[in-house]
């Protein structure tokens, strides 16, 4: 079962919480336990789990990318002069994979999917959600009594 | 099939081998062939594959964490005094998905799986295992010969 | 569904890509909608979604890898000389996982997988393919138009 999520971003780095679209996601599947796959498209965008407290630890990712990957002075520059952008898009990723536990996604409380913009403003980023089925295993009754502990 | 491996950590910083704890859940789902997905939920810990040779990897793994990303010096340390636990998780990632291979975890010799904590000490982190099976696919006879190289 | 790559690699620090024999693989599979996992054995080896433009990007990662992990100032050095390439493994990671979409890779345009060698030369890497099917879910009349988007 899959979805895509499509998000614009308005400046040039950014991270948006798209937990609540995954989550919707998650429902609509009908599935209950398995792994869900978060995945964004586009060699300048990554997928993220960090807090949602505030604003904090976004700014921070973005400040610490920024201090050890610099703007202009990359190969990659002579193309598209977004070098930087490729790089922390390689380091972070494009995907996180979640477990998907008695219906909803695995996330402890303070963790949230977020897509990270490093090549913004974007109209048309996409982000792939894909939801796999998991076999109960020999012990499932054992794994129903603790699922939700 | 799923479980949880429970585990405390004794200090704020330090890489604790679970591959053991993993495997064996591995072995209990009688599961021969698909995916196997190992989530730490928290969002100041990560999974990260690495060699266990000795403590010398898991050392300069947290020294060389420590060097980019300093202690108090992040927006978020006005909340909590560990942003540089969460972005040392940001990067890191949360999960690592490996193959299951006839039963077995598919990793390499030198590959070990590693809880990081990042800000210990705690007594209550969790990691979720996941285990997913494949179809064997139209040519599963060859595999079936390969599958052990 | 499994099947290996085998590569070589013909010096220290290269990335080779590897999205043509990825693509083969899923074809085989015979699987339409799912996810595929790129798993690199050996812990100094790496998966990275990157793109494929020209060489610059590629030799921007080594770079930015070198001058932030430098060679030769590690505790694991003592044992075999590698340290660096350790670190660098276990930050950029040795999977990566991305959906199935109708039959193919879900890359976009400029994404393509790296096998990422950060201590050859090596004549007998193995990166290990594994393709694993969704359920259609409640709603794959809707995917079904949707999914080509």
């Amino acid at each position: 079962m899959r979805e895509i999520v499509e998000l614009c971003t308005a400046v040039r780095e950014t991270l948006v919480d798209i937990t609540a679209q995954v989550a919707d996601i998650v429902v609509r599947s009908g599935i209950r336990d398995g792994l869900v796959n978060i995945y964004a498209q586009g060699a300048t965008a990554a997928i993220m789990i960090q807090e949602n407290w505030d604003e904090s630890v976004q700014t921070d990712v973005i400040n610490l990318l920024r201090k050890h990957i610099p703007k202009g002075v990359w190969l990659h520059d002579a193309q598209d002069g977004n070098g930087d952008a490729h790089l922390k898009t390689g380091l972070v990723g494009p995907s996180e994979t979640i477990p998907l536990i008695n219906g909803k996604l695995g996330l402890s409380t303070w963790q949230n999917v977020f897509f990270c913009e490093f090549d913004g403003p974007r109209n048309d980023r996409k982000v792939v959600v894909t939801v796999v089925q998991a076999p109960p295993g020999p012990n499932a009754a054992y794994l129903s009594q603790n699922r939700d502990k």
